[in-house]
């Protein structure tokens, strides 16, 4: 495919070689064409140049539109000086289906918001041909991160009638062919929020385990950074404690970030160009710094003495900390990512270690330049007496979770496990400002296409 | 962790190791004690020699129960003449979290059906941890085959409201707390059945596309391989029609099947002794027997003259072939996968490839023995008309599948993909005979733990 011939491009000048793809451009005179084409490996487009033959009528090819699907041999030019570094020198061109006039990808550029219309064709410009090839990537490099380091891959399950996060709006599901409820009377199915919980019971005899699957939250929040489905990635890890918990999510990210860089260097160009943020630089800096890590307590101390006029201006021990606050720690104190540790109690999770100061709970965030929270873990509550407690202090249905209690009495030492929202990092990565755009069909309030 | 250290035991003889674990066996005397722990990385224990000293106590150690985690430091002893390869020569041991008696699994066998009834607790049992292995292995290597072939990865939608298969009992979805419907008042929001439509999108513009996410059936079926929510991989391939399609599922296989033998080799002969089935036979013919491939109307031929009792015997050009028939022709007849192809039209997806004897579709079923039908595939009809009137002729909601048939318009060659159910591949390389024991939390009627 084109993203193998060029990468190689000096290797392969002068050979023959047979493509197929779609035109995105097409452009020149009565004695030579330029037409470009992709074929989904890459964002780049690969120029083949036509020139006027008796195999190839170049009246008949300056009329094939944008969208149209071509085979085409020919032999590579190594162009190092030109813009592309190579192009194709057309031997035979093939239309083998055409695209009608209506096709919306057309030269004139289209907005974003357009093209979340049309989520079934938007991927055919080159923005979101990008972000689809960079997010496949950080997919797969999450699998190889984990896969690598010894962890099992659980199926958490999607449906489920325990909710993880204690609150939070789900969906509810009814299987409205018939009249008997489908899981039986006595439950609640809905849409899973988490896969913790579940993976939490899976660590303990598996050691390293990490789900990959959907989550979803029925919020009707009409934010850049909210969908409703979503995906989510949460390895937990009996015996680890808190700093081995905030040292894999480091690992992982950097891990995650150098496969990027290597195998999408030209989706990272281009989206720093089109997105208006000096991506290269963004994550580079993030191989070379260290994580840093930040008492909460710290971080509020941080947050009072600063010289910037929050939308909310309560900062004391017990505020949880707004996307303002956390872009402020990580983009103007810190300049890169950061890691608050040791949360008050009150905000956080029952599940969460209890720390000796009755007070915060081993909790973390991670956060990063430009977005806010990318990870949040914590190490969790061992102490079945201490979970059990917190689990009636918070009124949260004990029964229901009895399974979870239980976990505590089977040789559980410690866990520690976090959640990553796939989506996140990925405009982390590309610098896409809208979780719609990053998704290839959104979920959100009101809308549902296809 | 032991899978590790037993894999290169060798090379590992006479150096120190410090691991964690669960006890899974403690047997011995006052002088001399074995505890055979697992840490989850693999289905081998790891015999744990303890022998009487000032810093082992073996009356204490005595009491520790199956379950209890602990924290050992030992030399490796390699010992290729035993049973097991090597064991480890205990220094120090440390119970770290204890285990109530009543841990469900203890010495005595338990049987998979009540292991049903715990499936926070039975991936403690070699059975169940051994699967899961397994499973994890052959998601990373369908992920490792797709990305190395080219493919990009791409989110499938959950929630949906389009029916690709144009039929099944769906679940639909709802948000409870409030009164106005999620998505708005138009959609009738369900869990979707495939990702296939999405995926066709997608090839077209990025030519080579997989999914990899749950799906949802409805259907109140009491068999041992259905359960309502279960995961499939869906390629779906620009350009490809049926014969190229038929290559890369088998391809796809042959690199599953070779990876578990090289990663999960002690699992793959755990699983064939508990499950009774010769697993190393049947996977290892499976990497040099060429997947034959078998027209349905000889299928139908081969049928009628087979000397067999079938339940249904009313076999004809027309009959869609039941369980009863495709193992007949992957076991008795061809004794290995086998791949049908050209489907009369009559029983088949209306997106399906219409051939030019106006009968059949160019759709294809993969086979394999013990299991039946492992994958189902077409080639896609690429042309609008026909398309249209197959959608007319089967009274499908022609206005939800506007953007769908849309696709025809703009550069569409050929497309063709199929679905792998991931749950019916795993029974079919660990011998497990129980879709409910493959997955960690089974969904099925009236059965919703967790």
């Amino acid at each position: 495919m084109i993203k193998d011939i060029l990468y190689l491009a000096k290797n392969n000048d002068q050979k023959s070689f047979y493509l197929k793809g779609w035109i995105t451009n097409n452009r020149g005179n009565k004695n030579i064409r330029f037409i470009e084409m992709n074929d989904g490996s890459t964002v780049e487009n690969l120029q083949l140049v036509i020139k006027k033959s008796p195999q190839l009528d170049l009246e008949q090819i300056s009329s094939y539109k944008l969208g149209s699907a071509i085979e085409v041999r020919g032999k590579l030019s190594y162009t190092p000086n030109q813009k592309q570094i190579a192009e194709l020198e057309v031997e035979t061109l093939l239309l083998v289906a055409e695209a009608d006039d209506d096709f919306p990808i057309q030269k004139k550029e289209t907005s974003l918001e357009f093209l979340r219309t049309i989520p079934h064709i938007r991927h055919r410009t080159s923005t979101l041909r990008a972000a689809t090839l960079v997010r496949s990537t950080i997919s797969f490099a999450i699998h190889e991160f984990f896969q690598s380091s010894g962890f099992a891959l659980v199926a958490s399950p999607i449906i489920t009638s325990n909710d993880g996060e204690g609150a939070g709006e789900t969906f509810s599901i009814k299987n409205e062919q018939s009249s008997d409820p489908f899981f039986g009377k006595d439950v609640n199915p809905f849409l899973s929020v988490t896969g913790q919980l579940h993976a939490e019971a899976y660590a303990l005899g598996m050691q390293k385990v990490y789900t990959f699957a959907p989550t979803f939250r029925a919020e009707n929040s009409h934010t850049t950074k909210h969908a409703a489905e979503f995906w989510m990635i949460e390895p937990e890890v009996s015996f680890y404690e808190l700093p081995d918990l905030i040292k894999l999510a480091d690992d992982m990210l950097r891990f995650v970030v150098d496969r990027v860089l290597k195998r999408n260097e030209a989706e990272i160009k281009f989206l720093s160009e089109v997105n208006n943020v000096d991506l290269f630089t963004r994550l580079k800096k993030l191989l070379v710094t260290n994580l840093k890590v930040l008492e909460y307590r710290e971080a509020i101390k941080i947050l009072k003495k600063a010289n910037v006029d929050f939308e909310n201006k309560d900062i004391k021990f017990g505020t949880d900390l707004a996307t303002e606050h956390e872009r402020y720690l990580a983009e103007v104190y810190y300049q890169g990512p950061i890691s608050i540790i040791n949360y008050p109690k009150s905000f956080k999770a029952f599940y969460m270690y209890q720390n000796d100061d009755n007070e915060t709970v081993a909790a973390f965030d991670l956060l990063v330049p430009g977005i806010g929270e990318l990870i949040g873990g914590s190490q969790r509550e061992s102490r079945y007496d201490k979970l059990l407690n917190r689990v009636k202090e918070l009124n949260i249905d004990e029964q229901s979770l009895q399974w979870y209690l239980d976990l505590r009495k089977y040789g559980y030492k410690a866990s520690a496990g976090f959640g990553l929202g796939l989506e996140r990092l990925i405009m982390y990565i590309t610098g896409m400002e809208n979780i719609r755009d990053v998704l290839p069909f959104p979920r959100t309030p009101n809308n549902l296409k296809m």
